[in-house]
Protein backbone atom coordinates (compact mmCIF):
# COMPACT_ATOMS: atom_id res chain seq x y z
CA UNK A 1 0.00 0.00 0.00
CA UNK A 2 1.47 3.56 -1.30
CA UNK A 3 0.17 4.90 2.36
CA UNK A 4 3.08 3.77 4.08
CA UNK A 5 5.27 6.79 3.16
CA UNK A 6 2.41 8.99 4.95
CA UNK A 7 3.03 10.08 8.41
CA UNK A 8 0.33 11.53 10.52
CA UNK A 9 2.46 14.47 13.39
CA UNK A 10 0.58 15.74 16.49
CA UNK A 11 2.08 18.76 17.77
CA UNK A 12 1.62 19.40 21.35
CA UNK A 13 -1.39 17.49 21.75
CA UNK A 14 -2.94 17.82 25.32
CA UNK A 15 -5.37 14.44 25.62
CA UNK A 16 -4.58 10.92 25.59
CA UNK A 17 -7.22 9.77 24.35
CA UNK A 18 -7.24 12.27 21.24
CA UNK A 19 -3.95 10.61 20.50
CA UNK A 20 -5.56 7.23 20.37
CA UNK A 21 -8.34 7.91 18.33
CA UNK A 22 -6.47 9.41 15.91
CA UNK A 23 -4.71 6.23 15.61
CA UNK A 24 -7.90 4.34 14.93
CA UNK A 25 -8.77 6.35 12.62
CA UNK A 26 -5.38 6.44 10.68
CA UNK A 27 -5.61 2.38 10.88
CA UNK A 28 -9.05 2.57 9.73
CA UNK A 29 -7.60 4.65 6.42
CA UNK A 30 -4.40 2.46 5.97
CA UNK A 31 -1.77 4.97 7.77
CA UNK A 32 0.46 3.07 10.31
CA UNK A 33 3.59 6.16 10.53
CA UNK A 34 2.47 8.27 13.68
CA UNK A 35 4.80 11.29 15.23
CA UNK A 36 4.37 13.38 18.02
CA UNK A 37 5.88 16.60 19.10
CA UNK A 38 6.23 17.78 22.57
CA UNK A 39 3.21 15.65 24.06
CA UNK A 40 2.13 16.03 27.47
CA UNK A 41 4.45 14.88 29.84
CA UNK A 42 1.42 13.01 31.70
CA UNK A 43 0.92 11.21 28.60
CA UNK A 44 -1.81 8.37 29.31
CA UNK A 45 -0.79 5.03 27.49
CA UNK A 46 -3.53 3.25 28.98
CA UNK A 47 -6.26 5.91 28.01
CA UNK A 48 -4.71 6.46 24.70
CA UNK A 49 -4.98 2.58 24.20
CA UNK A 50 -8.42 2.17 25.06
CA UNK A 51 -9.40 4.84 22.08
CA UNK A 52 -6.87 3.30 19.82
CA UNK A 53 -9.00 -0.15 20.25
CA UNK A 54 -7.62 -2.33 17.58
CA UNK A 55 -4.62 0.35 16.39
CA UNK A 56 -2.58 -0.40 19.24
CA UNK A 57 -0.15 -0.88 16.69
CA UNK A 58 0.17 2.26 15.61
CA UNK A 59 0.68 3.64 19.03
CA UNK A 60 3.72 0.70 19.69
CA UNK A 61 5.26 2.38 16.40
CA UNK A 62 4.62 5.68 17.41
CA UNK A 63 8.02 8.24 18.03
CA UNK A 64 8.39 11.44 19.78
CA UNK A 65 9.87 14.40 19.13
CA UNK A 66 10.80 17.89 20.74
CA UNK A 67 10.40 20.04 17.44
CA UNK A 68 8.44 20.00 14.53
CA UNK A 69 11.15 20.20 12.40
CA UNK A 70 12.95 17.27 13.50
CA UNK A 71 9.57 15.53 12.88
CA UNK A 72 9.58 16.06 9.15
CA UNK A 73 13.38 16.67 8.88
CA UNK A 74 13.12 13.24 6.49
CA UNK A 75 9.73 14.59 4.86
CA UNK A 76 9.70 15.69 1.29
CA UNK A 77 6.39 17.24 1.23
CA UNK A 78 5.28 19.02 4.66
CA UNK A 79 1.14 19.84 4.60
CA UNK A 80 -0.51 21.64 7.74
CA UNK A 81 -4.31 21.30 8.52
CA UNK A 82 -5.91 24.48 9.33
CA UNK A 83 -9.66 25.16 9.95
CA UNK A 84 -9.07 29.13 10.82
CA UNK A 85 -8.55 31.82 8.48
CA UNK A 86 -5.88 34.88 9.62
CA UNK A 87 -1.73 35.90 8.63
CA UNK A 88 0.38 33.34 6.85
CA UNK A 89 -2.97 31.15 6.31
CA UNK A 90 -3.49 32.42 2.69
CA UNK A 91 -3.09 30.24 -0.31
CA UNK A 92 -4.62 27.10 1.97
CA UNK A 93 -6.14 24.51 -0.44
CA UNK A 94 -9.37 22.55 0.10
CA UNK A 95 -9.39 19.06 1.23
CA UNK A 96 -9.72 16.96 -1.54
CA UNK A 97 -7.63 18.80 -4.05
CA UNK A 98 -4.57 18.51 -1.91
CA UNK A 99 -5.33 14.77 -1.04
CA UNK A 100 -4.99 14.15 -4.52
CA UNK A 101 -2.08 15.81 -4.57
CA UNK A 102 -0.46 13.81 -1.56
CA UNK A 103 -1.25 11.00 -3.64
CA UNK A 104 1.02 12.08 -6.17
CA UNK A 105 3.30 12.79 -3.89
CA UNK A 106 3.62 9.63 -1.63
CA UNK A 107 4.96 7.46 -4.08
CA UNK A 108 8.59 8.85 -4.26
CA UNK A 109 8.38 11.12 -0.82
CA UNK A 110 7.80 10.85 2.67
CA UNK A 111 4.71 13.17 2.90
CA UNK A 112 4.24 14.81 6.88
CA UNK A 113 0.10 15.61 7.50
CA UNK A 114 0.31 18.28 10.78
CA UNK A 115 -2.22 18.75 13.56
CA UNK A 116 -2.18 21.74 15.90
CA UNK A 117 -2.54 21.07 19.54
CA UNK A 118 -6.57 20.30 20.50
CA UNK A 119 -7.45 23.91 21.46
CA UNK A 120 -5.56 26.67 19.14
CA UNK A 121 -4.61 24.58 16.34
CA UNK A 122 -1.09 25.19 14.64
CA UNK A 123 1.05 28.29 15.82
CA UNK A 124 2.28 30.50 13.09
CA UNK A 125 5.98 28.99 14.19
CA UNK A 126 4.42 25.33 13.13
CA UNK A 127 3.17 27.09 9.98
CA UNK A 128 6.42 27.99 8.76
CA UNK A 129 7.65 24.67 8.94
CA UNK A 130 4.48 23.45 6.04
CA UNK A 131 4.89 23.71 2.57
CA UNK A 132 1.49 23.47 2.16
CA UNK A 133 -1.95 24.13 4.28
CA UNK A 134 -5.30 22.52 3.50
CA UNK A 135 -8.31 23.80 4.93
CA UNK A 136 -10.96 21.05 6.28
CA UNK A 137 -14.15 22.35 4.78
CA UNK A 138 -16.94 22.28 7.41
CA UNK A 139 -19.34 24.62 8.71
CA UNK A 140 -18.39 28.73 9.41
CA UNK A 141 -20.30 28.48 12.38
CA UNK A 142 -18.57 25.71 14.28
CA UNK A 143 -15.69 24.85 12.14
CA UNK A 144 -13.60 23.59 14.43
CA UNK A 145 -12.81 19.60 14.16
CA UNK A 146 -11.94 17.64 17.00
CA UNK A 147 -8.12 16.46 16.27
CA UNK A 148 -8.99 12.61 16.13
CA UNK A 149 -11.94 13.59 13.89
CA UNK A 150 -9.60 15.91 11.20
CA UNK A 151 -6.91 13.61 11.50
CA UNK A 152 -9.56 11.09 10.02
CA UNK A 153 -11.06 13.26 7.58
CA UNK A 154 -7.38 13.79 6.36
CA UNK A 155 -6.79 9.87 5.99
CA UNK A 156 -9.80 9.39 4.64
CA UNK A 157 -9.54 11.60 1.72
CA UNK A 158 -6.39 10.48 0.93
CA UNK A 159 -7.01 7.10 1.11
CA UNK A 160 -9.68 7.30 -1.72
CA UNK A 161 -7.72 9.42 -3.62
CA UNK A 162 -5.13 6.28 -3.39
CA UNK A 163 -7.89 3.93 -4.47
CA UNK A 164 -9.07 6.33 -7.24
CA UNK A 165 -5.30 6.99 -8.71
CA UNK A 166 -4.72 2.76 -8.42
CA UNK A 167 -7.88 2.52 -10.15
CA UNK A 168 -6.15 4.57 -13.23
CA UNK A 169 -9.13 7.26 -12.22
CA UNK A 170 -7.00 9.68 -10.32
CA UNK A 171 -4.54 11.03 -13.20
CA UNK A 172 -1.04 10.24 -13.34
CA UNK A 173 0.97 9.38 -9.99
CA UNK A 174 3.95 11.42 -10.79
CA UNK A 175 7.27 10.27 -9.20
CA UNK A 176 8.80 13.65 -8.41
CA UNK A 177 11.30 13.22 -5.46
CA UNK A 178 11.23 16.92 -3.86
CA UNK A 179 14.13 17.91 -1.65
CA UNK A 180 13.83 17.30 2.20
CA UNK A 181 12.41 19.47 4.73
CA UNK A 182 15.88 19.99 6.46
CA UNK A 183 17.78 20.59 3.02
CA UNK A 184 14.50 23.70 2.35
CA UNK A 185 15.12 24.65 5.94
CA UNK A 186 18.73 25.13 5.49
CA UNK A 187 18.20 27.21 2.26
CA UNK A 188 16.01 29.36 4.05
CA UNK A 189 17.95 30.15 6.18
CA UNK A 190 20.86 30.76 3.92
CA UNK A 191 18.05 33.26 1.67
CA UNK A 192 17.47 34.93 5.06
CA UNK A 193 20.79 35.79 5.33
CA UNK A 194 21.49 37.03 1.91
CA UNK A 195 18.00 39.15 1.57
CA UNK A 196 18.85 40.91 4.77
CA UNK A 197 22.45 41.68 3.76
CA UNK A 198 21.21 43.44 0.55
CA UNK A 199 18.45 45.66 2.44
CA UNK A 200 15.33 43.60 1.00
CA UNK A 201 14.39 42.31 4.64
CA UNK A 202 14.01 44.30 7.60
CA UNK A 203 16.70 43.50 10.58
CA UNK A 204 13.39 44.01 13.16
CA UNK A 205 11.13 41.50 11.01
CA UNK A 206 12.63 39.19 9.16
CA UNK A 207 10.51 36.61 8.90
CA UNK A 208 7.02 38.74 7.55
CA UNK A 209 8.44 39.19 3.86
CA UNK A 210 10.31 35.11 4.38
CA UNK A 211 6.51 33.66 5.31
CA UNK A 212 5.37 35.23 1.88
CA UNK A 213 8.23 33.21 0.01
CA UNK A 214 8.24 29.91 2.04
CA UNK A 215 3.99 30.34 1.07
CA UNK A 216 5.36 30.52 -3.00
CA UNK A 217 8.10 27.87 -2.52
CA UNK A 218 5.65 25.56 -0.61
CA UNK A 219 3.53 25.89 -2.92
CA UNK A 220 5.87 24.99 -6.18
CA UNK A 221 7.01 21.88 -4.43
CA UNK A 222 11.33 22.36 -4.70
CA UNK A 223 12.91 19.73 -5.87
CA UNK A 224 16.77 19.49 -4.93
CA UNK A 225 17.93 20.79 -7.78
CA UNK A 226 15.88 23.79 -7.19
CA UNK A 227 17.15 24.10 -3.42
CA UNK A 228 20.56 24.25 -5.55
CA UNK A 229 19.74 26.98 -7.56
CA UNK A 230 17.93 28.87 -4.63
CA UNK A 231 21.03 28.34 -2.62
CA UNK A 232 23.27 29.46 -5.70
CA UNK A 233 21.37 32.82 -5.57
CA UNK A 234 21.36 32.99 -1.73
CA UNK A 235 25.63 32.19 -2.10
CA UNK A 236 25.85 34.98 -4.69
CA UNK A 237 24.28 37.42 -3.25
CA UNK A 238 25.67 37.23 0.16
CA UNK A 239 29.24 37.62 -1.61
CA UNK A 240 28.34 40.30 -3.48
CA UNK A 241 27.17 41.85 -0.41
CA UNK A 242 29.97 41.05 1.46
CA UNK A 243 32.42 42.65 -1.50
CA UNK A 244 30.63 45.89 -1.11
CA UNK A 245 31.41 45.70 2.22
CA UNK A 246 35.06 45.80 1.53
CA UNK A 247 35.04 48.50 -0.95
CA UNK A 248 33.31 50.58 1.21
CA UNK A 249 35.62 49.73 4.36
CA UNK A 250 38.69 50.56 1.61
CA UNK A 251 37.25 53.60 0.68
CA UNK A 252 36.71 54.86 3.76
CA UNK A 253 40.20 53.75 5.19
CA UNK A 254 41.64 55.84 1.97
CA UNK A 255 40.34 58.53 3.16
CA UNK A 256 40.93 58.72 6.16
CA UNK A 257 44.87 58.24 5.24
CA UNK A 258 44.89 60.56 2.35
CA UNK A 259 44.20 63.19 5.08
CA UNK A 260 41.03 64.45 3.95
CA UNK A 261 38.34 64.05 6.33
CA UNK A 262 35.46 63.78 4.04
CA UNK A 263 34.06 60.50 3.80
CA UNK A 264 32.96 59.35 0.27
CA UNK A 265 29.17 57.97 0.17
CA UNK A 266 27.97 56.49 3.34
CA UNK B 1 -29.13 25.56 5.03
CA UNK B 2 -30.66 22.42 3.50
CA UNK B 3 -29.02 20.01 5.52
CA UNK B 4 -31.59 20.98 8.42
CA UNK B 5 -33.87 17.95 7.04
CA UNK B 6 -31.19 15.50 7.51
CA UNK B 7 -31.28 13.67 11.01
CA UNK B 8 -28.64 11.83 12.53
CA UNK B 9 -29.65 8.44 14.81
CA UNK B 10 -27.43 6.81 17.16
CA UNK B 11 -29.32 2.84 17.97
CA UNK B 12 -28.44 1.72 20.97
CA UNK B 13 -24.84 3.56 21.57
CA UNK B 14 -22.82 2.97 24.78
CA UNK B 15 -20.69 5.56 25.35
CA UNK B 16 -21.74 9.09 26.35
CA UNK B 17 -18.39 10.64 25.12
CA UNK B 18 -19.24 8.75 21.58
CA UNK B 19 -22.39 10.81 21.81
CA UNK B 20 -21.30 14.26 22.54
CA UNK B 21 -18.64 13.66 20.01
CA UNK B 22 -20.92 12.64 17.26
CA UNK B 23 -23.49 15.78 17.81
CA UNK B 24 -19.67 17.50 17.26
CA UNK B 25 -19.19 16.38 14.33
CA UNK B 26 -22.51 16.94 13.27
CA UNK B 27 -22.14 20.73 13.72
CA UNK B 28 -19.11 20.60 12.21
CA UNK B 29 -21.07 19.91 9.02
CA UNK B 30 -23.70 21.78 9.65
CA UNK B 31 -26.17 19.31 11.08
CA UNK B 32 -28.27 19.67 13.96
CA UNK B 33 -31.15 16.86 13.98
CA UNK B 34 -29.93 14.29 16.46
CA UNK B 35 -32.16 11.54 18.10
CA UNK B 36 -30.81 8.40 19.96
CA UNK B 37 -32.66 5.07 20.11
CA UNK B 38 -32.45 2.99 23.41
CA UNK B 39 -29.58 4.46 24.86
CA UNK B 40 -27.67 3.79 28.58
CA UNK B 41 -29.79 4.42 31.14
CA UNK B 42 -26.78 5.98 32.65
CA UNK B 43 -26.45 8.73 30.25
CA UNK B 44 -23.57 10.82 31.42
CA UNK B 45 -24.83 14.22 30.08
CA UNK B 46 -21.83 15.54 31.55
CA UNK B 47 -19.57 13.46 29.59
CA UNK B 48 -21.43 14.26 26.66
CA UNK B 49 -21.13 17.78 26.96
CA UNK B 50 -17.83 17.47 27.44
CA UNK B 51 -16.88 16.06 24.05
CA UNK B 52 -19.47 17.93 22.73
CA UNK B 53 -17.49 21.08 23.14
CA UNK B 54 -19.37 23.97 21.32
CA UNK B 55 -22.08 21.51 20.24
CA UNK B 56 -24.50 21.27 23.16
CA UNK B 57 -27.26 22.92 21.63
CA UNK B 58 -27.28 19.98 19.31
CA UNK B 59 -27.54 17.60 22.59
CA UNK B 60 -29.82 19.98 24.29
CA UNK B 61 -32.05 19.73 20.93
CA UNK B 62 -31.68 15.96 20.93
CA UNK B 63 -34.46 13.20 21.25
CA UNK B 64 -35.22 9.85 22.51
CA UNK B 65 -36.72 6.94 21.38
CA UNK B 66 -37.51 3.45 22.52
CA UNK B 67 -37.36 1.95 18.80
CA UNK B 68 -35.50 2.48 15.69
CA UNK B 69 -38.67 2.75 13.48
CA UNK B 70 -40.37 5.55 15.87
CA UNK B 71 -37.22 7.68 15.53
CA UNK B 72 -37.33 7.95 11.85
CA UNK B 73 -41.33 7.58 11.40
CA UNK B 74 -41.25 11.51 9.54
CA UNK B 75 -38.42 10.22 7.48
CA UNK B 76 -38.93 9.84 3.52
CA UNK B 77 -35.29 7.87 3.35
CA UNK B 78 -33.64 6.26 5.92
CA UNK B 79 -29.93 5.32 5.25
CA UNK B 80 -27.93 2.87 7.45
CA UNK B 81 -24.46 3.08 7.78
CA UNK B 82 -22.38 -0.59 8.02
CA UNK B 83 -18.54 -1.17 7.54
CA UNK B 84 -19.41 -4.98 7.61
CA UNK B 85 -20.20 -7.07 4.50
CA UNK B 86 -22.73 -9.92 5.53
CA UNK B 87 -26.31 -11.02 4.76
CA UNK B 88 -28.95 -7.86 4.38
CA UNK B 89 -25.82 -6.13 3.57
CA UNK B 90 -26.03 -6.14 0.08
CA UNK B 91 -26.47 -3.71 -2.61
CA UNK B 92 -25.13 -1.22 -0.13
CA UNK B 93 -23.68 1.97 -2.00
CA UNK B 94 -20.23 3.54 -1.39
CA UNK B 95 -20.77 6.97 0.51
CA UNK B 96 -19.48 9.42 -1.70
CA UNK B 97 -22.82 7.83 -4.20
CA UNK B 98 -24.83 7.56 -1.34
CA UNK B 99 -23.87 11.35 -0.35
CA UNK B 100 -25.13 12.72 -3.65
CA UNK B 101 -28.17 10.59 -3.66
CA UNK B 102 -29.29 12.06 0.00
CA UNK B 103 -28.72 16.07 -0.66
CA UNK B 104 -30.97 14.89 -4.21
CA UNK B 105 -33.39 13.99 -1.39
CA UNK B 106 -32.84 16.09 1.22
CA UNK B 107 -34.50 19.56 0.06
CA UNK B 108 -37.99 18.23 -0.10
CA UNK B 109 -37.57 15.13 2.07
CA UNK B 110 -36.52 14.36 5.76
CA UNK B 111 -33.37 11.76 5.98
CA UNK B 112 -32.19 9.71 8.18
CA UNK B 113 -28.68 8.58 8.97
CA UNK B 114 -28.74 5.30 11.25
CA UNK B 115 -25.29 3.83 13.27
CA UNK B 116 -25.19 0.78 15.19
CA UNK B 117 -23.67 0.49 18.52
CA UNK B 118 -20.07 0.90 19.39
CA UNK B 119 -19.47 -3.18 19.06
CA UNK B 120 -21.42 -4.62 16.44
CA UNK B 121 -23.16 -1.71 14.19
CA UNK B 122 -26.77 -2.15 12.81
CA UNK B 123 -28.48 -5.27 13.50
CA UNK B 124 -30.88 -7.34 11.07
CA UNK B 125 -33.64 -5.85 12.35
CA UNK B 126 -32.46 -2.10 11.97
CA UNK B 127 -31.59 -3.11 8.74
CA UNK B 128 -35.11 -3.94 7.85
CA UNK B 129 -35.78 -0.56 8.34
CA UNK B 130 -33.30 1.39 6.16
CA UNK B 131 -34.40 1.85 2.67
CA UNK B 132 -31.02 1.77 1.61
CA UNK B 133 -27.20 0.99 3.31
CA UNK B 134 -24.04 2.43 2.85
CA UNK B 135 -20.68 1.76 3.36
CA UNK B 136 -17.73 3.87 4.68
CA UNK B 137 -14.87 3.13 2.73
CA UNK B 138 -12.03 2.03 4.74
CA UNK B 139 -8.97 -0.62 4.88
CA UNK B 140 -9.96 -3.90 5.06
CA UNK B 141 -7.72 -4.95 7.70
CA UNK B 142 -9.11 -2.86 10.40
CA UNK B 143 -12.96 -1.46 8.57
CA UNK B 144 -14.36 -0.93 11.67
CA UNK B 145 -14.48 2.71 12.84
CA UNK B 146 -15.70 4.87 16.06
CA UNK B 147 -19.24 5.63 15.84
CA UNK B 148 -18.52 9.45 15.89
CA UNK B 149 -15.89 8.93 13.72
CA UNK B 150 -18.33 7.46 11.19
CA UNK B 151 -21.00 9.99 11.89
CA UNK B 152 -18.32 12.68 10.88
CA UNK B 153 -17.49 10.66 7.48
CA UNK B 154 -21.01 10.98 6.68
CA UNK B 155 -22.16 14.28 7.56
CA UNK B 156 -18.93 15.74 5.51
CA UNK B 157 -19.82 13.52 2.64
CA UNK B 158 -23.50 15.35 2.37
CA UNK B 159 -22.00 18.53 3.28
CA UNK B 160 -19.85 18.65 0.79
CA UNK B 161 -22.07 17.01 -1.97
CA UNK B 162 -24.65 20.03 -0.78
CA UNK B 163 -22.10 22.80 -1.47
CA UNK B 164 -20.92 21.15 -4.67
CA UNK B 165 -24.94 21.28 -5.68
CA UNK B 166 -25.64 24.46 -4.46
CA UNK B 167 -22.41 25.54 -7.08
CA UNK B 168 -24.12 23.98 -9.79
CA UNK B 169 -22.48 20.90 -9.27
CA UNK B 170 -18.50 21.78 -10.14
CA UNK B 171 -17.57 21.20 -6.69
CA UNK B 172 -15.88 23.93 -4.29
CA UNK B 173 -13.66 25.43 -6.23
CA UNK B 174 -11.47 27.84 -4.53
CA UNK B 175 -11.46 31.62 -5.64
CA UNK B 176 -7.43 32.33 -6.33
CA UNK B 177 -6.98 34.90 -8.77
CA UNK B 178 -3.56 34.71 -10.58
CA UNK B 179 -1.76 37.21 -11.52
CA UNK B 180 -1.78 38.37 -15.12
CA UNK B 181 0.83 36.58 -17.55
CA UNK B 182 2.02 39.92 -18.55
CA UNK B 183 2.73 41.00 -14.61
CA UNK B 184 4.75 37.85 -14.62
CA UNK B 185 6.75 38.64 -17.63
CA UNK B 186 7.32 42.10 -16.72
CA UNK B 187 8.94 40.44 -12.81
CA UNK B 188 10.86 37.96 -14.74
CA UNK B 189 12.84 40.52 -16.64
CA UNK B 190 13.40 42.90 -13.23
CA UNK B 191 14.49 39.71 -11.90
CA UNK B 192 16.98 38.64 -14.11
CA UNK B 193 18.20 42.51 -14.57
CA UNK B 194 18.67 42.30 -11.04
CA UNK B 195 20.52 38.74 -11.00
CA UNK B 196 22.45 39.78 -13.84
CA UNK B 197 23.72 42.99 -12.24
CA UNK B 198 24.97 41.06 -8.74
CA UNK B 199 26.50 38.29 -10.87
CA UNK B 200 24.07 35.11 -10.47
CA UNK B 201 23.48 34.97 -14.09
CA UNK B 202 25.96 34.58 -16.36
CA UNK B 203 25.54 37.49 -19.49
CA UNK B 204 26.51 34.86 -22.24
CA UNK B 205 23.37 32.77 -21.36
CA UNK B 206 21.07 34.05 -18.71
CA UNK B 207 18.04 32.28 -19.93
CA UNK B 208 19.19 29.46 -18.31
CA UNK B 209 18.72 29.57 -15.00
CA UNK B 210 15.81 31.97 -15.27
CA UNK B 211 14.13 28.82 -17.18
CA UNK B 212 14.57 26.69 -13.76
CA UNK B 213 12.82 30.06 -12.08
CA UNK B 214 10.15 30.61 -14.11
CA UNK B 215 9.54 26.55 -13.77
CA UNK B 216 9.65 26.83 -9.88
CA UNK B 217 7.41 29.99 -9.92
CA UNK B 218 5.47 28.29 -12.68
CA UNK B 219 4.19 25.23 -10.92
CA UNK B 220 3.49 27.70 -7.76
CA UNK B 221 1.41 29.69 -9.49
CA UNK B 222 1.87 33.44 -8.65
CA UNK B 223 -0.99 35.86 -7.14
CA UNK B 224 -0.41 39.74 -7.83
CA UNK B 225 1.04 40.15 -4.06
CA UNK B 226 3.47 37.29 -5.27
CA UNK B 227 4.41 39.40 -8.06
CA UNK B 228 4.55 42.60 -5.65
CA UNK B 229 6.99 41.02 -3.10
CA UNK B 230 9.59 39.12 -5.58
CA UNK B 231 9.22 42.75 -7.96
CA UNK B 232 10.49 44.18 -4.42
CA UNK B 233 13.21 41.64 -4.36
CA UNK B 234 14.56 42.47 -7.92
CA UNK B 235 14.24 46.28 -7.12
CA UNK B 236 16.43 46.03 -4.34
CA UNK B 237 18.93 44.14 -5.28
CA UNK B 238 18.96 46.40 -8.46
CA UNK B 239 19.28 49.72 -6.24
CA UNK B 240 22.48 47.80 -3.89
CA UNK B 241 24.16 46.39 -7.24
CA UNK B 242 24.04 50.17 -8.82
CA UNK B 243 24.63 51.83 -5.18
CA UNK B 244 27.93 49.47 -5.19
CA UNK B 245 29.02 50.50 -8.75
CA UNK B 246 28.95 54.07 -7.66
CA UNK B 247 31.23 53.45 -4.91
CA UNK B 248 33.52 51.29 -7.07
CA UNK B 249 33.45 54.37 -9.68
CA UNK B 250 34.14 56.83 -6.93
CA UNK B 251 36.93 54.73 -5.06
CA UNK B 252 38.41 54.26 -8.86
CA UNK B 253 38.29 58.15 -9.58
CA UNK B 254 40.05 58.82 -6.23
CA UNK B 255 42.83 56.87 -7.24
CA UNK B 256 43.33 58.83 -10.01
CA UNK B 257 43.57 61.93 -8.38
CA UNK B 258 45.96 62.01 -6.34
CA UNK B 259 45.18 64.86 -3.65
CA UNK B 260 41.57 64.14 -2.52
CA UNK B 261 39.51 63.32 -4.91
CA UNK B 262 36.93 61.86 -3.16
CA UNK B 263 33.50 63.64 -3.23
CA UNK B 264 31.37 64.62 0.31
CA UNK B 265 28.03 62.79 0.11
CA UNK B 266 26.47 62.20 -3.09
Amino acid sequence: MALQNLRVVLVRPKRSGNIGAAARAMANMGVGDLALVAPPHALNRFHAGVMAVHARHVLERMRVYSTLAQSVADCGLVVGATCRRGPYRDGSRPLRDAAREVVEMVAANRVALVFGPEDHGLANDDLRVCHRLVTIPADSRYPSLNVAQAVLLCCYEIFLAAGAAADGGGGQAQERPLASSGAVELMYEKLRDAFLSVGFLHADNPEHIMFALRRIFGRSGLEERDVRILLGLARQIRWYADSGWKLRAEASAASETSGCGCSPGR
